[in-house]
């Protein structure tokens, strides 16, 4: 067993849902690759091989014109995430990438202190870890279908 | 203090969560010795001294015989969970031993989509860790004593 | 990376959390160091810089008292708490002091068995490691401000 690998990839998960929870958006493209993915997908979906994505994102200049739009929008002010994040299952491959799958649970937090249990799924997600540690491409898959019409910040 | 120790542990958990999260219930039994023992009861049992359980199986044979009811029973389509688990506190033993104990939650998600936090208590394990990993002993201490009649996946 | 390290810390907050799940909470001040500080408070009020605080102790003495207080008021206990904490964020620093910042979700499991997700947010701490390792200060930031009237049991 690597340590040093499975502790790297625990620190870019650490570091990736830490960024999102305190509200610093505009550092979530930089955990990319600049041709980075990021789709987030059901299980429904995944199980019936359908390509349909809650959102969807092929560079880093898409994942930054996202948070543009949501900071210009001014959605993203009212409600904060906490993420809990397990301990990620690992794959190691060639040339340095490595698989990881991670569960989390995802509490949502709207302005007026309201708490629910707004996500639940895992992450399938493909890291290069040769210099920065940085996502090739990240797949969130939830549990459940019911979440689209709710979601404005990146999980 | 054994780095490796711990993140055979930790990878265990991960493996183990991930296959009941992702439905892969036919590889639960494999998670366990020959003769191993799993047990689910309360938190309120244990500090009675009372050898009540929810669930209880002291072979692989009988956890296989507890899918093969689920799976015909067809129960366990309408619902899924999603484990959070947390790092494990661990003691290392004799002969290879360990035991171990790990706060988990879990979230429900039904069919539907509606999604609930289901369970939380936590794991005590022994765990033979010379070969593949395996689990002696399981033991799933609930929190809440009102989980019961819902209760068709193991934990 | 300092593998050793990260682990010590995981070691120590998974120590802490079980402790409090497990209603060992005269344990609670021997993860301080003697004069150690503990405060509760929201991102609300940091990021307004404001010092209010929902909880706050600047030694053992004080936690100790905090606690023979919970005891005989017997609050604490018709329920109970379990933590789900991720893999901290660290960041050494000199002299053997370590930065660590943790999410952390709580569930709150009353003794009729209602289970709800009470509290969400990080604990961003500062941790000797030379011996036994202790928190010198440990401040945890709730995402809501709707949990005050509730607190009861330290975080």
């Amino acid at each position: 067993m690597d340590v040093e690998l499975h502790l790297k990839v625990q620190d870019l998960n650490a570091r990736y849902v830490h960024a999102i929870d305190e509200d610093r958006l505009e550092q979530w493209p930089e955990f990319f690759a600049e041709d980075g993915r990021y789709r987030i997908t059901t299980v429904e979906n995944v199980e019936r091989g359908l390509p349909l994505s809650l959102m969807y994102a092929t560079s880093r200049a898409m994942m930054r014109d996202r948070i543009n739009s949501l900071r210009n929008a001014n959605v993203y002010e009212s409600q904060r995430y906490r993420h809990a994040v397990s301990t990620p299952l690992i794959e190691p491959g060639s040339d340095g990438v490595v698989r990881a799958v991670t569960n989390f649970l995802v509490a949502r937090i709207m302005h007026t202190g309201e708490t629910t249990l707004f996500a639940t799924g895992r992450y399938e997600d493909r890291i290069a870890l040769d210099g920065q540690a940085r996502f090739l491409e990240k797949t969130v898959i939830l549990d459940s279908r019911q979440i689209d019409t709710l979601l404005a910040i990146p999980l």
